[in-house]
């Protein structure tokens, strides 16, 4: 991490810009869990299904909406109770082309992220995975497929949950943005605005970190990750959004040198997840560009640079896919969730 | 009503079964709402948008869920600000078909009623129609779409977005229930034990009032509404499960005579809709047939005949309609929503 760092303030310093590549159709697979179509939809099943909380009121896709920008609109989520995160919701949509998972990067894979806010008790508040287990395990539909799925015989199990709902994630890829057409070929993809916000961003040096098919740095293992310190340089925004009242990775690591550090976001979709950063404290696209020029680069942007960086970062909205929605197998004749 | 009400008690008295009818493919439908592709796909949106809700965290679908029983399992919903309601979530598949709106009738039809969680302040929390209005105004995908839908200059209105949610919902029917498939002529539909318990609530008085299509009284009118008096007879059940703390109708209409009073529930799809009644208080399904046997017909019921009756009403559980997921149009660079 600490080379990364080194390697990417390097690039910043020099101006040189990184490749800007078009998003891939597929992310990377893991070979321990490949695609298939059933999984795909169990997995979606699961990604829907509120009753994985512990009161039937919150699913995956209630923060993560993939009907919208794959967030919530907000600063930070609404979790079971009304309890409210701590960190703003990323979106789901692309997550699959990251190397590490949570905005301080604590899961390596989709497969070990999932099976984090199940068991959150400010998000979906189960009190043990076994309970999430037997919960799903209750609901006959269930267990006929996962059995189908996975093939085992005691098939319903937190890990295979995990993994149903990472391989829906694998299909949540949006491609041909106006900037993935235009560096396809199609030159008139882009407005003037965009163009010209494209060269300032390789200019100023924005892309030193956010390079690679999602903008959020190189393609790397899983689990490895690219992060970069939050605020670098120190300015009147630190007091202003209390940007550095979270300590980021070093919550994870506890080493010193990542206090302040956070996996570096995408920028597909960014037009659509507002309100910005790990606390949600910014509420507009443009003046999250002056932050981030100010504290990642120490440059005051014009205006005009900003407009254009803005138009830049609205052409990288995709097209996202059309889905059928999951039908929740049912339980019969009793409720399953602590209904009161 | 007080005609009705005395009518199905001459019913029940005299154990006359009031016709059984599968159900429609199509609901009636309003001469002033007519439904168009156009107009089912923008009311999908809204019924799927939390950016209905003050905070962005309720949409329609997050208390009446069309990927499960149409409701939320809860014995009341949750709101925002994790607020409860009073009374428990009526599915809204085959809510069409139903004369009046709500518990408690207090809503004519599917537009009168979907103007009312979105003010509630329990529930979606809009503070007023013309907040909602502004904020759906903001978001020029839906400005575009209410244009072709409704052809009128100024057509994001409020009496428009209901219009737009009522005729989505109007979509939202399950046919072919094994029961709808043995009144059709398929006699394997059907096992013994349900055939039995058809029989049984023809016989014991449960279809004086759970009759028609919807199996929630006999079709009528938008606005007449079919309701009962609940409960009927007194028994040990009131004070376990607080029947009579709700007022019922008689909030509405503040007459003596609507005291404890309810529109009759339809019996499709009720396998899925646990916990029961107004207050949720039931858990189970077959407890739900011993309290109105008790309640309305003053009648202990065998534990055979219980089971026979849950596996006839477990044959009313239709099939769910493929639903595409609606795309909730973007609103760019920054949030609508009460962000924190």
């Amino acid at each position: 991490m600490k080379k990364l760092l080194a390697l990417s303030a390097a690039f910043a310093m020099s101006g040189i810009a990184n490749a800007m590549e078009p998003l891939p159709a597929s992310p990377p697979i893991p070979t321990d869990n490949p695609m298939t179509v059933a999984k795909i939809e169990l997995g979606k099943q699961l990604y829907f299904d509120p009753r994985l909380s512990i009161d039937g009121t919150i699913s995956c896709n209630s923060c993560h909406n993939v009907m919208s920008g794959g967030d919530d609109s907000r600063a930070v989520s609404v979790g079971v109770g009304g309890a409210k995160g701590g960190r703003s919701a990323p979106t789901v949509w692309n997550s699959a082309f990251l190397s590490t998972q949570f905005w301080d990067g604590r899961a390596a894979s989709l497969e070990d992220q999932a099976k984090g806010p199940i068991l959150n008790p400010i998000e979906m508040g189960m009190p043990s995975a076994a309970e999430a287990v037997s919960r799903i395990k209750a609901i006959p539909g269930y267990v006929l497929s996962f059995k189908a799925v996975f093939g085992e015989k005691d098939a319903v199990t937190y890990n295979n949950i995990a993994k149903a709902i990472a391989t829906y994630e694998r299909t949540l890829i949006t491609i041909n943005s106006p900037f993935d057409r235009y560096m396809r070929g199609d030159k008139s993809a882009l407005s003037a605005a965009a163009i010209s916000g494209m060269k300032t961003v390789q200019d100023i040096g924005c892309t030193a970190c956010h390079s690679g098919p999602n903008f959020s740095g190189p393609t790397m293992e899983v689990g490895q990750g690219f992060f970069q310190k939050f605020p670098t340089y120190d300015s009147e925004y630190d007091k202003k959004y209390q940007f550095t009242a979270d300590l980021g990775r070093y919550n994870v690591t506890k080493d010193e040198s990542d206090k302040n550090v956070w996996r570096v976001s995408t920028w597909r979709n960014i037009a659509l997840t507002a309100p910005y950063f790990h606390n949600g404290s910014v509420a507009t696209l443009d003046e999250a560009v002056r932050v981030m020029a100010k504290t990642q680069l120490n440059k005051e942007i014009t205006d005009q640079q900003v407009d254009d960086i803005v138009a830049f970062l609205n052409s990288l909205s995709g097209e996202f896919p059309v889905q059928t929605m999951p039908r929740l197998p049912g339980y019969n004749n009793a409720t399953i969730v602590k209904a009161d």
